[in-house]
């Protein structure tokens, strides 16, 4: 796996540049047998698409997700299924200025360092439009997993420095900013308006709940569920962190505050997060994924170009002001596609 | 990969139990013509044996390592190296009394869920010594990318709740707890006293530096190096959180904050960590990981037996009360198993 | 790689169904600064097309290539390359009689078991229109393998138990039938056109040379070049049989006859077929390929239906007479594959 | 998987040399539950042993296999099975004078082409003796797959150029030539003792017939069965030909006589060799792979040394004059291992 597909079983190669004809997924081994339509799929893409938020680019990405194979009379049939989903509204020219400079926080300079070569129309392979292909393939995902009774659900926990004080159940899909905490969410609102007013973006920190899942999924030792969480999430371009229950503070506990203890009704805490010795223990699975600010921002910044001399770059076009929420689909869909493929793995060894 | 390999072109599988006759590694792709003895082994091993700290176990682990393959007079011949580590001094008799129960924190429960059977004697296959084939890998991968001029440190950041405020080079290697910062290192091992008087552990956050990286080695989307960093290290049982440079803290910066500008010399600052867009950037990389507090202690702990039955289990036993600082020869192991890979896969599509 | 996914490296998924909108095939790994257009490609398909051979199906399959993502400004960029082939001229109520039946010598019913679903569609996945995917990425394939200066080309062997006298360098390319032999071709053009008037079909043997192949490729035990070879071919529904150098007929040799001796100047004879222990030795590759006759046929044949009920079946629609010509770009597109990937699987170990 | 491992869920990777200290090999993903002893694989690699036949070797290889890891008090547990055989007996002086020298039919050139280094004695990775490592793995396979009701059993269908003419049920097992055919027999053992007579050796074919295997095994496109059983064996060095079902006759069949009729009680002929499209259909699957004649010969032979130079190399030491029958139960093993892996694959997504 060169570097472009993900899982064993369940498995998923996005393709596409963010300015070229188009981008999607392929994904391989989905049972067969699910109910699959476009519209099931275009819902979860709609939930990724730029709203009318302080947060959001103006570029118009409808995008349209088309079905291509592996789907015959409106069920799956086991063989490879082809998600295609045009690019529209690509303005390649603004980038223009951009295709001999580096911009600071981008993969610009690193992926002209790997080949020597580079797609320099926003951002190309790096640029968040691959991640309408995960999208895609996320929501057949659910679906894979939905037949063992596993739901997904993430928000936002934290932005522009603003955490989450409590967590009201419901609120968080109603939300614009995909937050459970509407008060913590006016602030959060407020520091996005002036991030935005500055040219400049913010970061956050997005929480992925699992309900449902079974014990008994994960592979010891390098196929441990939460590495491969990780994985899924670390390979999202604006993520510098990850943690599993009690993450960063399990650092700071001792052994006998940290370990769940074991009731007949279950585990009585969750600071494993639903995952011990990196196998589902039936708890609730907690993940958090720490997102840098967007690299793109409307203040003059310093770089060199591809000669190497220095050079002074602005970034124009329209950028969002911050991943949250649009990347809130996007982690759904990755630990979805983690959980499906170790579903099908653990059907393998059992049934 | 059905959970046990790690790697694509570099490609480590281990094996073994706690209490099973050995444990072992076989590398497969390492390339022909590296000098490599056992000696050069076992000086990576012996850093992951017991000290005389307060944070050892007493357990007399003088793990002997054998190559069986894969080195013809002196040298590596490209062909599977097979790593054995026989097993000694395992008191099987003292997990008698913990054959039907799940110890909290521990992987007792999730592999009876998983396999519907497990072997329950000191951890079985989830027991940390699992790693000493990681480590006798690791160093061989240490070898590999030590011929491309890259190194690879690790060291205690944080240990029961105490960071280090300073950076002292060269301390860590000389230090018993591998801590840069000696003021730090006596908080610390007052720390660790306190809580094996207490019959308690603590947990702690290593931090792991690569220097000499050449940009350009990670791959799009899903084979991003930071994504692999990631699992390598969420894959170690102990390990519930990864960061890579600024990390968590990242999300609480602003784009202008957090971009890293380009001079002609190189990054002005490292908020990246050594990676963009999932690619190393020249920079030194920078990670961290979080070490939960050890799972056996000493006080009883509420619980349940195999039959679902309430039931009190303490853990007896030779524990350590720390991971920290054996784990951090096993960090270091894992993330040059990495770089060895993807050096591996560059050398591939560039050369 | 759960089935739709060949190569460690240089690594080829398709996708698509006979008679669903479109085919493709995405190729992730290939090596940056490749210059690549769809003219380059279309070339090697349609030589995949029907012509006006009396052995082609009547159906029009002017396939036209699109290249979606991973080239830029006309050269490959390192990231994935989307190919798409638009179905047209699929006229699937011609189809509709076989919904319930088990077209004997087709995959009708193997995947009707394994599914439980499957598109009765001109074959489904099964159809060899697949192989437009593959003949696409082979044409990339060649272009890598051609900057180490290997070049692969197949001919017709055997047609209808009539096998080639002589070989006539250049005559293959020329000729309709892709045979090296213009008398032998004549007797086959006979037997095509016999089987034709008798609504049967033949099947044939072909014949693959790879020429200036570096010593090297190739890797122990289980990724043995051959092995590789054998695999790719034997993945053509078509293929029965797969041999290298002297095949089969080395299984009647003696040692002394079968061995190449060594001169100074290369191996003196090639019964090895390039292949010594799995690892190419310099000199040139040669395999065979055995084809089945095509299972459509329109005489009437016994069958059951989905209810297990004995039946008879005619398969009407426009089909070939024989794979052969048709298969033989597919051959070569398969092992120009398997030469890119070890040859970019050697680069990682020796550069 | 670089080279020494097969299988994508029940994995098999091999290690060691002729004469290093050990050869061995790793099963991942062996379902949990299994009842497993030494004496179970014990059994298998007996068969390998060389015998008292005209066609042995007088090396003395009583392998002894040792279980590592992955069994619990007599069962499976589900994580890695290590598999140890120490090598005995291996006289390394006796290929001193082979160093520097390539012996036609071998590795030695292409191995020394690849790596630029390699160690010579016995041949080395390239060395029969790997195959006990796969001839364990594969007596656990046959576990696995026995759980299905599935068996497989090969014989001799062919040696030194004299074919069988009839098949006596059970003669094969009894045989020390594992033919079915005692008449047949007769005459093979007089071909080997010619050819030990003349310091020359002999190939032949290998036949593998497997029995209550399910339909719907395989996996579209190239993870066809056919495809890895084509693999699996092309992957002996000594196999340069396989086949399934009719193979290379079919080539020279007609479409009406190929294709097997269906009928309520299941195919009525099965040139198919029992498999369709690459998934299997329920009938006897049946495969021959064509084995060359053993490289070792006692006669002289031109070739060159390291240094291009032209030289005349006499192989001594112990061997063998046929692979047959020594590679039967090698054969079975590949076979069952790639049953084992399909079978668990389709598990995945039907169960």
């Amino acid at each position: 796996m060169p570097g472009n597909t993900i899982g064993l079983l369940f498995q998923i190669t996005t393709w596409g540049e963010s300015h070229g004809p188009a981008t999607g997924a392929v994904i391989d081994g989905c049972p067969p047998g699910i109910e699959l339509s476009e519209t099931d799929i275009q819902a979860d893409l709609d939930r990724r698409r730029p709203g009318t938020l302080p947060s959001a680019s103006t570029r118009s990405e409808t995008d349209r997700v088309q079905i291509l194979s592996g789907v015959f009379e409106g069920k799956t049939t086991g063989t490879p299924i082809s998600l295609l989903i045009p690019n529209r509204d690509a303005r390649s020219d603004a980038y223009d200025d951009l295709r001999n400079l580096f911009r600071p926080g981008h993969g610009d300079f690193t992926y002209q360092a790997k080949y020597g070569i580079r797609d320099h129309r926003g951002g190309g392979r790096a640029s968040g439009r691959e991640t309408a292909g995960r999208v895609a393939a996320g929501a057949v995902a659910r679906k894979v997993i939905a037949r063992a009774g596993i739901t997904v659900e993430a928000w936002t926990r934290e932005l522009g420095g603003v955490a989450i004080r409590r967590f009201l159940p419901g609120a968080a899909q109603a939300s614009p900013l995909r937050c459970p905490d509407p008060e913590a969410e006016q602030e959060m609102a407020a520091r996005l308006e002036a991030a935005r007013a500055a040219g400049d973006t913010i970061g956050g920190i997005v929480e992925i709940l699992v309900e449902g899942c079974p014990p008994g999924l994960g592979d010891p030792v390098f196929g441990k569920i939460d590495a491969d969480f990780a994985s899924a999430l670390m390979g999202l371009g604006t993520v510098k962190g990850v943690e599993i229950g009690a993450g960063f503070a399990a650092a700071r506990m001792s052994g006998s505050a940290c370990n769940d203890p074991i009731g007949p009704a279950g585990f009585q805490t969750n600071h494993a997060g639903g995952i011990l010795a990196g196998i589902t223990s039936g708890a609730p699975i907690v993940i958090r994924a720490a997102c840098k600010p967007i690299a793109s921002i409307a203040c003059p910044q310093e770089t060199i170009d591809v000669h190497g001399r220095p050079a002074v770059v602005t970034v124009g076009g329209r950028h969002d002001v911050s991943v949250i929420p649009r990347i809130i689909p996007v982690c759904e869909a990755m630990v979805a596609i983690v959980l499906a493929d170790h579903l099908m793995r653990q059907k393998a060894i059992r049934s």
